[in-house]
């Protein structure tokens, strides 16, 4: 890039970015050396989540590190005995924005993929169940419910079955899923046969 | 996001990208995020960059604080009576991929804007002028060519009207703009009907 390495070398990290090409990352390199103080903060603001974020003990989602359990985890008014089991902490805010969960997530940090060598023993699973098994103890007989919230790809499939499996063997923990159909809003004509086909099955009585 | 003000101030500043929506910015902090050494490198890069870089006292394209003078502007193999005007360093290298011009550049920083307040005082055209009395003095008899290589939209037309008045007054002093016409590989179904009629008045010869 006009001969500087520099240059070079901020437009290589700016094209590590997901969804960021060649002439995207050129067009962002430029805007940087545009704006005077902006790579500045830019570079404040990245220090800031280094030095400040860290996992959450509880559920594995982000949190400060002056405080070990997270926002949601934290939250006294959230239900206790309802989990949501998500991949990634990305998909915590879409969830909650859908203001129809009131309990505990739990991030898995990745699905079962065998491909690239993710076995369960990597997932945060055996935290799960040790988050079970506390409510559990200071609740005897209670009911817990975990919703598996992942994506229903085949890797996504392949772990919640196999988390189906290994919790619905315990008592008193019940395992869902999301639904699966046809999108609010949609045109039967954009929606895939597969999608079609669940919705049939899953129909609901009115 | 996720309660964090540290994630929302990165959320804000990512955000400032130009053609990074809030969906994109989020995705682009998860990222960051979830990449380990990604942020320190990112910073590093910029900090490089911010410590490393300035403007060609030239061309006013970026060059290296250690070298005043640009890569193109050092280049003894490139002819000094052929100049180059862009709006902004950013189209140095697409003239230059063309293989097609072997002059100097010139970046004007800019091109005249009322409504943004841009006059030809704010933009690098005394310095333009400068180059080119230079080099006449040096080659007296001499002739210069000046390509005027800006967008052909309503500012870049009236910055290109201004400068050819203002160059082609002074003697060995030519005034060239870049040719419309249909762009190659296109289809003429594809191509506006000004452009159409541009490439009829300026039709060549075979």
């Amino acid at each position: 890039m006009l001969g500087i390495p520099a240059l070079e070398r901020l437009l290589h990290e700016i094209g590590q970015l997901p969804g960021v090409g060649p002439k995207t990352a050129q067009r962002l390199v430029h805007y940087i050396l545009k704006k005077g103080l902006y790579s500045q903060n830019l570079r404040e603001a990245l220090l800031e989540v280094e030095e400040t974020i860290s996992f959450c003990t509880s559920c594995f989602s982000y949190t400060e590190r002056v405080k070990p359990i997270c926002h949601y985890c934290s939250n006294p008014k959230r239900r206790d005995d309802l989990f949501c089991v998500v991949e990634e902490p990305e998909n915590i805010a879409q969830i909650d924005a859908s203001g129809s969960f009131d309990g505990r997530f739990h991030v898995l940090h990745g699905v079962i993929s065998p491909l690239e060598g993710r076995s369960p023993d990597d997932l945060k699973i055996k935290e799960l169940i040790e988050r079970i098994d506390r409510y559990q103890e200071l609740h005897p007989q209670s009911t817990v419910e975990v919703i598996l919230a992942l994506d229903s790809d085949l890797e996504g499939d392949t772990t919640m079955l196999y988390l189906a499996k290994v919790l619905s063997i315990r008592d008193g923990v019940r395992v869902s899923r999301l639904a699966q159909g046809v999108p609010i809003g949609s045109h039967l004509d954009f929606v895939d046969q597969r999608t079609i086909s669940r919705a049939l099955e899953n129909r609901v009585t009115l």
